[in-house]
């Protein structure tokens, strides 16, 4: 099965465009774990249990584990997800982009020994840098297009012949580096109207849409302007606004009372 | 002392704007260091020892290490060179971009844990994303310019109200980005027309070029486009072509030597 075809089928199984992040910080994180000898994957792990039946994904975002050399609990939170909810497609948050010998080690690190579904990558560098990743046809590949922080129009607004850098990466999605079916775009929830563009230059082409909850996204309108036409095509992420509902003992339920809420939320406007 | 300065000293010191790219790939490293638990880093750790008199920088690629979960020899191979070679720095070519929370574990990853002197970074999510390593003064933050890859036009070169994007990024770097002294650019040696462009942009602002050797740039015209007004600006980076000089046992004497021969060749175009 490849990643989209997991994607699809999680959103309707689960009834689900929810997609929890995986961002853990060992100074937000609920005191009586950071004693442990792998405290973010402890964690991870009770999210991921207590929210897997109301997620298409889990996005870890791998600066979290890199920071603290960290990787081995990585790998044990990507195995986990695999061996206990499997069909919940896993994430991984890199956004890497290199040039071509190197982007085959940078998918290497993604695809086999994390072992992640897809992989979030940074187009700046052209069509070369992406190949290794989008030859590999049963992996997703999340390229960066609008993204959802302040400073995204610094680069990706700047004009070109009448459009946007982030129109121009959008149509080249869809058009040029999508030959096996297996690329989506990063479109962040704080530009609606953006999102909106996009959606229309991808057609039903899944999206990666960050920036809901803590970054201030507006659920109604990232939802009416990103679904595609079957009502589905995001994957609507939130880290912050469901890991850390809850700060003591009952961190695991909060989070997932917050995702059920945020699911639900989605659902009333698809 | 900061990485700018340590650079600055470094030229002059070894008479050299030399950088080797520590990119250590197991299929090609010599036969008799697979078998060891460390191999990538008794490989580096040769080259460096072999090389260290005749470079203003080493530059390990993080991919090389991380394709494998090989973070560790990456650790041992950076802390080598700062307590063996020190005056000599270390930039981390990861490329890393992110939103400013992330950000801020991507500069700890870089400058904290593995204790590098300056970071690769990628402009595409805009300044706030670049801000982390900014604010580090002591650091260089080296942000993607003009790479040297073949698809770099592809989005690079797209034409924004007369200039193209790699010169908005230069212009940007030079007059909004440096408030702390402590930004570089990255520009490849594969094309020294957009080199001269930049250096006219950019003043004396260092630039690291990639793209000597394997990728085909031509010395002499990276030399002439791309120094500053006092002959030095340039970190000029090789990797395959210098690390894979020999294949056998010989392997670190035939690095010293392909180092000292582009050494001189480099500085015969001062």
């Amino acid at each position: 099965m490849t990643f989209i075809e997991a994607i699809e089928a999680a959103w309707k199984r689960n009834n689900s465009l929810l997609c929890v992040g995986l961002d853990p910080d060992l100074n937000k994180i609920p005191a009586h774990l950071r004693k442990n000898d792998a405290p973010l994957f402890l964690f991870s792990k009770a999210i991921i249990n207590s929210t897997a039946d109301l997620v298409c994904a889990f996005k870890p975002q791998i600066a979290y584990y890199s920071a603290s050399g960290s990787e081995h609990e990585l790998e044990m939170i990507i195995e986990h997800i695999h061996e206990n909810h499997p069909g919940i497609a896993v994430i991984l948050d890199a956004k890497r982009g290199d040039i071509g010998s190197t982007a085959k080690m940078y998918a290497q690190e993604a695809f086999d020994r994390y072992k992640a579904d897809a992989v979030t990558v940074n187009p700046y560098m052209g069509t070369d840098t992406l190949q290794p990743y989008l030859d590999r046809e049963d992996k997703g590949v999340i390229i960066l297009c609008r993204t959802s922080n302040p400073g995204a129009e610094d680069i990706q607004d700047l004009d070109s012949n009448g459009k946007k850098l982030y129109q121009i990466v959008a149509e080249k999605a869809a058009r040029e580096w999508n030959y096996n079916g297996n690329v989506l775009l990063v479109v962040g929830a704080t530009y609606p109207k953006e999102l909106k563009e996009i959606r229309s230059i991808v057609g039903d082409m899944p999206l990666l849409v960050p920036g809901i909850g803590a970054q201030g996204g507006d659920i109604e309108r990232t939802v009416t302007n990103g679904k595609n036409g079957k009502g589905t095509g995001m994957i609507i992420n939130s880290s912050r606004g469901i890991i850390y509902s809850g700060k003591g003992d009952d961190f695991a339920e909060a989070a997932r009372i917050a995702a059920a809420r945020l699911r639900n939320e989605i659902n009333r406007y698809r």
